[in-house]
């Protein structure tokens, strides 16, 4: 049986709001489903995908937006949550324990996340930044790549989330000179490689075949895996040329969907910090290693459309389904403003803390 | 493909104690591989059940542990995270995206659950007793039920607990007399027909077929569902006579499963509040409604061998798996003290929230 995405939607990225985040998710699920064929009663499953300490969320966004889900609940696995949630929804329908799931990832500003505070490995280097800033640093040193082609990932990002009305920085327009020259944070990263974490939500319908087959535009699943490495830089610091985890994942999904990196027409990265896009395109594949830097020059993809972590804002839990959602309404021809011609073949790479855990989506129309 | 269950971890149920969750839940999984035949390089999945706030709980508990797995995540679904955790394990495996998943539920004493602070619709009643004493006094009212019946499910638990060691109550003895005229809590509940939230950690191995071949004596999960109603109280309050969701759930476990109660030899039983239990015998379809006070006497299952929840404490995400575990060894013949004869078919029933949540698991040897 093969599973597909129907329907999508994002609330606009925000700093903060007076909404709860079960209201968030409520406002989102209820804008998607006034949009799909799929009847509300027909709804059999719920994942939230969320850093939120809310208990019992699953449940009380079901009652708010009126469905009596077959199952239900909260998911928590930091920035990799939303294609976390969206693997779950799979496995629910392929085992045929559901039909039609709901995936929905919600954060509000207060959330957890930004610190690593588990990892002692680290000692005092325990924000996200701190780590990124060491592959960038070997990525320099190895492979002569600069801030300024870093400087140049971003202001890319930047400029596609100035087409996205619901990106955390639509209206704000960045100039390459002000980006380039941003405040150092941890040596080479600076203000503008880093991305912003905020407030948002954005969800997602999971479909089998044949409730798929009933809606307008059904993007197919071609392949879907996750790898995970532990969770401390510790575990994964003995090469910092590559994210193990990233090359794993990319590598079952290829082998799963029966596809290469050459058949991927647009992709969504993990750009949370602009070293981690050159080091996805490599192993993911589009490129060979230590060549990121030149890979965006060659233009032979559409490259976060959406405008990346660093131009749309990082609301965890939501991150990696706003990811998807923007390769299902491209591969659909819905994205608007933004649109891309000719889209048939997308990937979307969801990631956490140090490269620890990745999550790797190939879809297709 | 069969799903099985092999191998099952409980530790000692506390008030507390100094281990982190990701502590308890290591120590739990550590002594789980160490009697198992399935080796831990095999392992490929990790679901943590759990109310605590720690992020990223799914890989900490992995590096902790020593494993890789292709997917991991915390889930939290309240009291019914447990068996919410072994249905995605068995989903995942079904679905042929992991072949051996390990499900870990812990709990710290200060976790969250206890209050329903999000039920707006309950006024000052917002504790779960308030909803329980609802059930109670209709069921006193409607079919006679006394405080006398609900004291006999405590005291028959309590005895239970008293042969399990990993129990919170295992060396407490209370007489009949103690539970009948403890201190009333909402009435007609008293303070013996409550349980009590602990600390506790229960850890199994959910394996696909093939796997499960190579393993001594797999337990086959024959049915599995859950059903959900909302998270509040006015959502299921029109009919105070049974719980819906554990009518479904129970329905369509059964009609997965090609049995029926008859044919269920072992059970445990939800029983947060001593009501609940009854209830549940008349809403899984044991006996008539109204008949749960005289279904006891009639001893022609074994229920809540373990203690359950009453005698057991309640470490609000490890619960439903401690249930499964027990129905688990009781059907391999290792439970030891409270070892029952000729069990070959057992039936978990994990609930949250005013039961507006239920998931109901069939077992078979």
């Amino acid at each position: 049986m093969e599973i597909a995405i129907d329907s999508t939607n994002t609330q606009k990225f925000a700093k903060a709001s007076d909404s709860t985040a079960a209201e968030l998710a409520s406002k989102s699920i209820i804008d998607l489903l006034g949009r799909t064929q799929i009847q509300k009663y027909e709804i059999d499953g719920l994942i939230v995908s969320s850093s939120s300490n809310d208990s019992y969320l699953g449940n009380i966004v079901s009652e708010m937006v009126g469905i009596r889900p077959k199952f239900s609940t909260k998911i928590e696995n930091l920035c990799n949550s939303g294609t976390s949630g969206i693997m779950l929804a799979y496995s629910l329908i392929k085992s045929r324990l559901c039909n039609a799931v709901l995936v929905t990832g919600v954060e509000k500003q207060n959330s957890q996340g930004n610190k690593l505070a588990w990892d002692i490995s680290r000692g005092q280097y325990n924000m996200p930044v701190h780590w990124a800033s060491l592959y960038a640093q070997n990525h320099f040193r190895k492979y002569g790549t600069t801030e300024e082609d870093l400087a140049i990932v971003s202001f890319k990002n930047h400029m596609n989330a100035n087409k996205n009305t619901k990106a955390f920085f639509y209206d704000k327009h960045f100039t390459y000179s002000t980006i380039v020259n941003s405040k150092m944070v941890a040596e080479p990263l600076k203000k503008f490689d880093c991305c912003y974490p905020c407030e948002g939500c954005s969800s997602i319908l999971v479909l089998s075949e044949a409730m798929a087959k009933r809606t307008e535009i059904p993007i197919w699943i071609k392949g879907i895996s996750q790898n995970n490495q532990g969770a401390s830089f510790a575990s994964i610091s003995n090469n910092l040329d590559y994210i193990l985890s990233t090359r794993i994942a990319a590598r079952d999904a290829f082998q799963q969907s029966n596809l290469e990196p050459k058949n991927i027409d647009i992709v969504e990265i993990h750009d949370a910090f602009t070293i981690l896009e050159l080091l996805a395109y490599e192993d993911i594949g589009f490129t060979d290693k230590g060549e990121g830097r030149r890979f965006i020059d060659k233009n032979t993809l559409y490259t976060n459309v959406r405008g990346g972590l660093l131009g749309c804002g990082h609301p965890i839990g939501a991150t990696g389904i706003d990811q998807t959602n923007e390769i299902v309404i491209q591969l659909q021809g819905k994205a608007g403003l933004r649109q891309k011609k000719g889209c048939k073949s997308g990937l979307v790479h969801n990631m956490a803390a140090a490269g620890t855990s990745t999550t790797v989506i190939i879809l297709q129309k």
